[in-house]
């Protein structure tokens, strides 16, 4: 079922994706990939994935804090009261092939860089943990201006944002995501079947750690 | 802060937590464990093991469906109807060391056996299909009466599972789960330290793995 704002403007329940939105233009989201979201693509190719038993990965639901809830007689339990909270953590997670597969979904509007603002220190800091544990952690990010998807690891947003703190520029510019990071080819269906990437990363860190390269 | 339903009693938003204190006799509960619930045990031990850097498991959100939500001016958002759903996975889900870790935690007053209908059928399958990937799948189960837990792995739900559809017993007796299952000793702190007992599970997978036994 389609939630509604009382403005009318379709709920989609993705903290991350609510804000591109608002940050971006929705006319050319809208026009460049027929009003999808980078939300609804990954979704696709999730449930592609259960359903051919490929990899188990989930959304994680949104944390609402439930301050008040009604019990209506014979009908269910209504929330009237809650608020959204900041996750902890990444959007997405689960396994693939004994791997621990984390990661989060990042939109820009922007021709040229991925803005540093749209992550969160504690997503840093979560991706971090997560690759200390032999967890693969990542951002995909859609340039929706050129409707183009990269699967950018936590090494290089970590570089960028250790840069960042050392009072350097603010974003990755897209000439270094080309370079460092790894392209999602669009197909029919699912549109962006990011698994063949996430075996490329694995693949380039086994291949770094054993060469001690880099 | 505490949240606290209309007829005064806690709020916890935890599906099988809730169902289970609803089943099982809360006098017993609160003065066998000081009023801790198992989610509270666990959500205590996950946070220890973070700050440790131990592990990264992560209880997920609670899934609910959004339908209204109001802006008021100057403040946040507020959701002002929604509803519970039912999960399609289990509640919590992390990585430790390089292994996917997936369980839910369950909860039973009974003495003698963990009743199957605290699993629902979504359950088992989101489990199959984490084994089915090489991460690591299971429930904590506490006996209220006896204050002690265990890790019981899929494959031995599976198997009692198996036997309810052909017609057997709808419950695991504890003397399986005895034999079968892995308790996790109680400490001051945290309670449960379960990690060291997934470590069992996964020697024991390995070895029966490699000597084709069971």
């Amino acid at each position: 079922m389609a939630i509604r704002y009382p403005n009318g403007k379709l709920y989609t329940p993705n903290h991350s994706a609510q804000k591109a939105e608002k940050k971006s233009n929705n006319k050319d989201l809208s026009f460049s990939n027929r009003g999808k979201t980078l939300e609804d693509e990954i979704n696709e190719a999730n449930d592609y994935y259960i359903k051919r038993r490929l990899a188990i990965i989930h959304k994680k639901p949104v944390p609402v804090q439930i301050v008040k809830v009604e019990y209506p007689s014979r009908s269910a339990a209504v929330i009237r009261e809650a608020y959204f909270r900041t996750p902890s953590t990444t959007d997405y997670n689960g396994v693939w092939n004994g791997h621990y597969i984390d990661f989060d979904a990042k939109e820009t509007a922007s021709k040229t860089s991925f803005p540093l603002k749209n992550i969160h220190e504690h997503q840093m800091t979560h991706m971090q943990q997560v690759t200390e544990q032999h967890g693969v952690a990542f951002i995909i990010v859609r340039f929706s201006a050129h409707e183009r998807y990269f699967i950018v690891p936590y090494e290089v947003l970590q570089k960028a944002w250790q840069a960042m703190e050392n009072g350097n520029r603010k974003s990755i510019p897209l000439s270094t995501i080309e370079q460092e990071a790894y392209e999602i080819p669009t197909n029919y269906y699912p549109r962006i079947d990011y698994l063949p990437i996430i075996q490329q990363l694995i693949d380039a860190k086994c291949y770094r750690s054993e060469s001690e390269e880099k």
